[in-house]
């Protein structure tokens, strides 16, 4: 796999958490990862540069929503992903597999493929592990996933039993299938709440020897504490010297709690989809830029936050431009949430580089008010609609 | 009035256009000068500093919609206008007027002022002259307009009449009302598409000596040669050695023929209006970037155009992003179509400079195929709808 690969740098002391670097054929970044969603191949509101300069190198897009808009032969044209979007960082694409899964209508899946019909348009589509290959070498990002078959929340073991089997007999198939050699494929782990089939994916697909491992089909409306079990579970048999992606897994607190259990790679749409509704990201929890308490506050949100939000806003001036409806007001929430991610991610780092990481979590947590179940609940659903307009 | 006054630079060799400089306490600019508009004090979709990299250097912001949300007095609590919306160049605020007689809902004038109810929540409010300057000193704007009534395309010569009478009533009001005089108060010349009217409101105000004048009613329905055949005789009866500013009128083709006609100064939400529609400007007229002949295409939509939309990306990412209707888009669109006018503001200054405006304005003319009357009519429909979500 030329140009990609991973480098463990430091285990936390008595911890699972740790530290290393991903180097990829558009630049190392350094791990714990956070990856934002550009779904479309654009990161809501924001250009190619302010991307970078929140210090976030690689992002996240999907092969699903490409496929259908603009079409897959498109972005070939244009000379790939990374020249379409203008962007000369990292780039990793899902398969499609979760989206078909949860998105499409009327999908319906074999072991051949799936058959689903286009959110956007109702036209129906054929996807299998090859073609999942195919479409993502041709828009050429650094890191590629393979096709796998997800499951609810909710579904039966034997169901969830049948959709692990077939999910490995595709990352197979998605192996043999490639014809580039400098995009790295990572497995998908699957298995959903079960302990055992869990187990039974990492294992089989850790003899395949993939170069990364993703930990799929959670963060799907389980409680809090069945994700992590399920994390904890799965990182213990998956390698230690490759990548470990936990999908869709996007909070602060969340990401904390990821990297206490090993995990190296987030992605999730929550950071800019919450921004968007005016839930901002402060040390003490998320806080809404909308209520009234802001409409008078010349401070920034959050003082001693260098964002270019907050250097250069007053919480009452973001405060009105939410009541307003006004466009700059999302793309402001979303650098700050962004910013604040990414300040995150490099204090969690530096916090294994120094062995500090433990005290690090607990202070964390400490201080950060999680959003509540219910409140999480109510989005999760907001989101589900949501999706439908392209996030 | 300290730290305000007009420059005229050049009359054009056999004709009215003219090129000048504009004092202002937050810096010189330039004239003939586009003021791009931002309504609720922000300019659509983009931040200070992008507004600045496009070279422009002073915006319009609305009394009537900052009097109802955030509320002057909010704004005047947060340090005034500048500070509020984080900008150092210099602000020109509109009085409310045009907004009071085309937005609010149940607008009923006598002369004493205004009662109308707001667009936004139907709560009743008052309006005089003497409010309109209270209010602009608290946001404290560089350049400030007197409270008019304005009239409808369609109103009779009697109703136009007494509307001017009022204008006139007011406009000497605002100028005893006035407490700081670090601002310039401008007048604003009435009388529909009455030659007579408009004649009488110019010589009336003129004697007043106010250190800018203003157009006002025009570009809100009426043809196009009816608009500047009533520019032409305003103009006429306005002092040389002050500046011209012609409310609400801002296409690439009526702002080469504002010019010609001696006009200064010019502020609309047109570009950026249509901006966000899809509409974007070329030296050719405008195109719609949502059109298929735009889906591969791999250059940017206006190859040698060095705003930051077409320098980085091509003309099929846009029309992507618009057809996904990504947030990015509106703001992209906006930039090009900013960048497009300030081009051609300094395009136009210059051939007024070295005596080649005529050639300029024909040769413009010939390659610009101006929008048509259904379209204009269609479109400003559309907007009167739009404006009352606020812009």
């Amino acid at each position: 796999m030329d140009g990609n690969s991973f480098r463990l740098i430091k285990n936390d002391t008595g911890g699972t958490a740790r530290a290393g670097e991903l180097q990829t054929p558009h630049g190392t970044v350094t791990t714990p990862l956070f990856l934002p969603v550009g779904t479309q191949a654009t990161v809501k509101t924001l250009t190619p540069e302010e991307i970078k300069a929140l210090g976030l190198n690689m992002v996240l897009a999907n092969t699903y929503h490409l496929y259908l808009r603009p079409g897959i032969d498109v972005i070939k044209e244009m000379g790939g992903l990374h020249r379409f979007m203008a962007w000369d960082g990292a780039i990793l694409t899902d398969s499609g597999g979760y989206q078909l899964f949860s998105l499409a209508p009327l999908c319906r899946v074999n072991n051949e493929g799936v058959t689903f019909r286009s959110h956007i348009d109702g036209s129906e589509h054929w996807m299998t592990p090859e073609l999942a290959i195919q479409y993502q070498e041709a828009l050429g990002a650094d890191i590629i996933m393979v096709l796998d078959e997800c499951t609810a929340y909710g579904d039966s073991f034997k169901k969830v039993q049948q959709a692990v089997a077939r999910t490995h007999h595709w990352a197979e198939r998605c192996q043999r299938a490639r014809m580039r050699n400098d995009q790295a494929l990572y497995a998908i782990v699957q298995g959903g709440v079960y302990p055992e089939l869990r187990k039974q994916s990492a294992e089989y697909l850790a003899k395949l020897d993939f170069p990364g491992y993703a930990i799929g089909g959670l963060s799907v409306g389980e409680p809090k504490e069945m994700t992590f079990a399920t994390v904890e579970e799965t990182v213990s048999w998956l390698p230690e010297n490759k990548p470990r992606y936990l999908m869709g897994v996007g909070s602060p607190e969340d990401i904390v709690e990821g990297v206490a259990r090993g995990i190296d790679i987030f992605d999730s749409a929550l950071p800019t989809r919450v921004a968007r509704n005016g839930a901002l990201f402060t040390w003490q929890g998320r806080c809404n830029i909308r209520n009234a308490a802001f409409s008078r506050m010349e401070l920034p949100l959050v003082a001693d936050c260098d964002c270019y939000t907050c250097r250069t806003f007053s919480a009452a001036y973001l405060h009105h431009l939410f009541k307003s409806e006004e466009l700059l007001a999302y793309r402001l929430a979303t650098i700050h949430n962004l910013s604040f991610i990414s300040q995150l991610m490099q204090k969690i780092r530096g916090a294994v580089l120094d062995g500090s990481f433990s005290a690090f979590r607990d202070d964390f947590l400490a201080n950060y008010r999680p959003t509540d179940e219910s409140t999480r609940f109510s989005q999760k659903q907001k989101w589900l609609k949501a999706r439908n307009r392209g996030e």
